[in-house]
């Protein structure tokens, strides 16, 4: 174990794929790695690209890799594929899209399944990003699709998260955006050189507004009070114009995340968001755990139950009572 | 509680409203509510239609709404948003669209959010179906996004479940379907008057094929051997091209979802797997009350060790071992 931590700090390509499928599969050691992984920490700055499907996310990925490799950056790149009962991301074009960095040794990227629910998918997403990080990775990219819990769980975890927004959505991806909103440290605008770029950016603009309006969480990040100190400003959201097929816009986007990660290092406001979105993760990859555990230990009994109250031996909320019975305070 | 049930069997709206409000808000009293619903039991049909956001799910839920409504069903509407920190879906345009069926006193459309990862989204969705199906609903619709693991389980629980697909999608949909794949028992290529649809078509049989062949479930309903009688014939899942809204296409994809639904009550495999379908949907939702009963008693726990864990002040393997132990079987 230790040898193979050694091995990874020291940037080795075949320790960090090792390390990577032990989190993956939860190998025997893979609490001893992780927690010697956490002793030894990371510096890498997680960066969350997330998006609706078809917005654009892998281009930009893309384009994120080339910047940083162009100042000698070293990556790693963490695609959290939607759950895929037999494709574990083998389909998914974005892979080959993304071919051109595979053959360089400078950027590690790992493909996360969901594979059912009890995956723990933000544990896995997180881990591995960890690995990535005592790798080396100065910045670790964490591209997820951004619909639906678990894939929000991850985005919320980042350092800093851009979410990325074609232009000419309906009605019903707004509502989308509204679960997005408050995942997002800045929003690219993608695409933005096709027809209602212009609408979809006052579409953005008002539901942050609203947003700002009805979320207690957006609204206290102005509200915070105190000394108006410069470092004490909120982050203002902003929405950056681009084209990631072309890398148009991508530098200024760059700029803006990096601004985001600046005023979380060294803003009070800023550190206490940073704070508090770490503890938020923490308590979500505890929940995960539980039900990794509850599988482990009581997967048969869970069985028996749904196939009782299947069969209509058993009302469901006795069944519903003999679950609730496990996590109950042993004290009582 | 006996009087609110007798009045929700006999069809009475206001009770309706009642009872929803109850499941929702798992007010006091829902235990013995869900358990008398249980026991009388809905014999409702339950259409799942779900697809990735945009396309066109809300337009043909209200063509289907439309088309029951001509036969004089009674429909219950359970639609299923995103999780948004701040709509509960009230900026949904959907809701607007749907506003004709509002004033009919034989719909019932109730909107379910999802409030966070601990909110038990399918256990709400399925309880609201079954209160609609005993206050008389004959098909209930369950509209959901198909994206993420949540909505996916809701998806999972329908008697028959269309995937609406739109024409035209890139790669990244093309994983957004992989996972829906194994949900559909029909496909509507909605939009099929856009250009595009045919290829989308071939797509969609082409990872049908490719399902088939590496997936366990899709491959068993055709290698189930036995002998070949008409009436275990496994079912063909077909694509059917439709335009919601104008409703050109929708009376045949309609048909299919009522073979569908012929095929689960009177073939011997389609009763099989139905059962297995109702097994799994059990089986989530037991996951979800152990969530539940978790944050109801552990809550405070779970926040001081997340806090530990972000200040440095405990390993967060050490973390996860103390949340392992509240389900570990007490014998040992």
């Amino acid at each position: 174990m230790r040898s193979l931590v050694a091995k990874l700090a020291s940037g080795d390509v075949a320790a960090a794929a090792r390390a990577c499928r032990m989190v993956d599969d939860r190998r025997s050691g893979v609490t001893e790695l992780l927690a010697e992984l956490y002793r030894r920490g990371s510096q890498a700055w997680i960066l969350g690209i997330t998006g609706t499907p078809g917005a654009g996310k892998s281009s930009l990925t893309n384009q994120m890799i080339c910047q940083f490799r162009s100042e000698s950056l070293r990556v790693g790149v963490v695609a959290v594929d939607p759950s895929s009962p037999f494709s574990g991301g083998a389909i998914l074009g974005d892979r080959i899209r993304m071919q051109e960095h595979f053959e360089d040794p400078e950027v590690f990227i790992r493909s996360v399944a969901t594979r059912g629910a009890q995956g723990g998918l933000s544990r896995t997403a997180l881990d591995i990003a960890l690995v990535l990080g005592v790798w080396g990775a100065e910045v670790v990219v964490l591209e997820t699709v951004g619909v639906g819990q678990d894939e929000l769980d991850v985005t919320r975890t980042a350092d800093t998260a851009v979410v990325v927004v074609p232009p000419g959505m309906g009605d019903e991806v707004q509502a989308t955006k509204a679960g997005l909103l408050e995942c997002a440290d800045v929003f690219a605008l993608n695409k933005s050189d096709l027809p209602g770029a212009a609408q979809t950016r006052s579409q953005i603009e008002m539901m942050m507004s609203l947003g700002a309006a009805l979320s207690p969480t957006l609204a206290g990040a102005s509200a915070s009070g105190g000394s108006p100190e410069a470092s004490d400003e909120p982050w203002e959201v902003p929405i950056c114009s681009c084209v990631a097929t072309t890398g148009e816009g991508v530098g200024d986007l760059l700029k803006k995340l990096r601004e985001h990660r600046q005023w979380t290092e060294h803003s009070s406001l800023g550190q206490s968001t940073a704070t508090a979105r770490q503890h938020a993760g923490w308590r979500n990859r505890l929940r995960q755990e539980l039900m990794h555990e509850f599988e482990r230990e009581h997967s048969e009994l869970a069985e028996k139950i749904a196939s009782r109250i299947t069969d209509g031996d058993l009302d469901p909320e006795e069944g519903f009572e003999q679950i609730r019975e496990i996590v109950r305070r042993r004290s009582r």
